[in-house]
């Protein structure tokens, strides 16, 4: 959560110029995304996020991300649509850097999402799991069980006890994980990370869902157990909420029911998701000094969701 | 330039509601500030910066900060009016903190000012100086040329040449300051920091001066040198831009003609203004460590600007 890059009036002034947009009347650096640098552009016809693609994004993978949007907003999703500059193009660089200019959307990130919202954002899944399914592009999950389990064999047994004396086990725990994942889902586009943070609402209503720089072609009932384990717990305790995760399967349901094989899939699915989670956090943990000002992440936290989901099997989204 | 505290979308709905202003619509921490915590907050009547204090700042300075802004306001300067809650009070707390709600203002700090938008700056300067002359409160400063060669001296002269070599003399130079300071200036509530990241523009138009927490009484040339430090040079060379530097004190001559007196004062009170940013870069740069993601500026690039005005006199100002 940054600005990494300086970006001068006059840098900002030439770049909005070469969209059909206005003129820039303000602009405010935001602390969102955690690998991007972000800015809240307003000109004299309304208001846009400006988007400098740091690290982490292979500039390859921009057509998919950009064009997604579009697909998904012309769908009706609530996302915002990519800006095109005159001459079309979707992004543009400066210096060696590639920027974007997207929608501006309404709407703040519940921190205690309640049932009703929960709902809405089950929904909101589905409607974009089904609006993706004609999206032309393809982009492969390099965040499945095996990449994260390979992660954190990388991080190394060691390393992870120094972060908590508990956490090593998560090897053994991810290796029965990946063992038995499940294939032959139906698949479509998928979030992959769809937080909180990731959700404008205004009361009840998803106004927005942003930062697709994770979403990849996988088994949507996969990005449904992503975002269970990200909304359906009580803080950090690691005890799940049974009338939000309720919620959430229903609101999902609403729109695409789903099978058999996907609901029996589920507990699995959010352990391999916990296992994403717990991986990345550890591997930021470890990257990241003691004494930054950055805020780690614990890991700790999605090794108990995870136990969560082991022990309570099917009934977990009951 | 980061947000220190998370505020959730419920914590701002709630402050939101003890103001008249509408209903919360979004929320963006902005990476702004560099010792308080800001967002941009849109609700259904308009926009706001919402600051909380978080160190540097103490709370019984808010009355005299918060009310200048007001005075300011009603002035016609380009100054934003603190917003008052529903029971008239200018700052709240939460938890520990305190926060205010001022007026969002359009407009970009430029990065490489013309002399048309620094002669703009100038007259801001002097209509917030006239302006001020009325406002009923006093704030000692507590940042005079005393103060900040003691702050150098606390550093030490080791860990000066830890970070050049060159820098351990200003405290022979700071003496010599110190020593020559002028008595009996005209004075006035001045900014104390208007740096271009201070004002906000829209092309040649000064559409806000904004944070104004070193804000003090004070010389009014004393200012007006500071601002000279701070907009009239070529980057971090050191050199001064004689176009520039005659803009600025054109701009503040068209609303508040200097005395002689003042006149003869600038080179040393610039001086002046150039010791307390080489002192306040030095002790940040002493207190971050090098590995930090924050970027540390400089002190040398005020040492070379001290040593303009040290071999300019005068002419650094016709």
């Amino acid at each position: 959560m940054a600005v990494y890059t300086h970006l001068g009036a006059e840098d900002l002034a030439r770049l909005v110029a070469e969209y059909d947009v206005g003129e820039l009347v303000s602009a405010k650096g935001i602390a969102e995304g955690v690998s991007n640098s972000n800015w809240l552009i307003e000109t004299t016809r309304a208001r846009y996020i400006l988007t400098m693609y740091e690290r982490r994004i292979d500039t390859a993978d921009l057509p998919f991300f950009l064009g997604l949007l579009d697909h998904l907003s012309d769908a009706g999703c609530p996302v915002p649509r990519t800006i095109h500059d005159r001459s079309g193009a979707a992004w543009r660089t400066i210096g060696k850097k590639a920027l974007a200019v997207i929608e501006f959307l309404p709407g703040v990130s519940p921190t205690a999402p309640d049932p009703a919202q929960v709902r809405a954002v089950g929904a909101a899944l589905a409607q974009m799991h089904l609006a993706a399914q004609d999206f032309p592009m393809t982009r492969a999950n390099d965040l499945g069980p095996q990449d994260t389990l390979a992660i954190l064999r990388q991080c190394g047994r060691d390393a992870l006890a120094s972060i908590d004396g508990a956490l090593p086990t998560i090897l053994e725990t991810g290796e029965g994980i990946v063992g038995n994942w499940p294939d032959g889902l139906p698949t479509s586009i998928i979030h992959s990370d769809l937080f909180p943070d990731n959700v404008l609402m205004l009361g009840d209503r998803v106004t927005g869902m942003i930062d697709f720089y994770f979403a990849c072609s996988g088994a949507m009932a996969y990005d449904l157990a992503v975002t269970h384990a990200a909304w359906c717990f009580d803080g950090s305790g690691g005890q799940g909420d049974p009338a939000l995760g309720a919620a959430l399967i229903d609101g999902y349901e609403t729109l695409r029911p789903l099978s058999d094989h996907e609901r029996i899939a589920l507990p699995l699915l959010a352990q391999g998701a916990c296992l994403r989670f717990i991986a990345s956090r550890a591997q930021d943990w470890l990257d990241t000094p003691a004494d930054a000002l950055v805020h780690r992440k614990d890991p700790m936290d999605f090794v108990r969701r995870l136990e969560f989901y082991r022990a309570n099997g099917q009934s977990a989204f009951a």
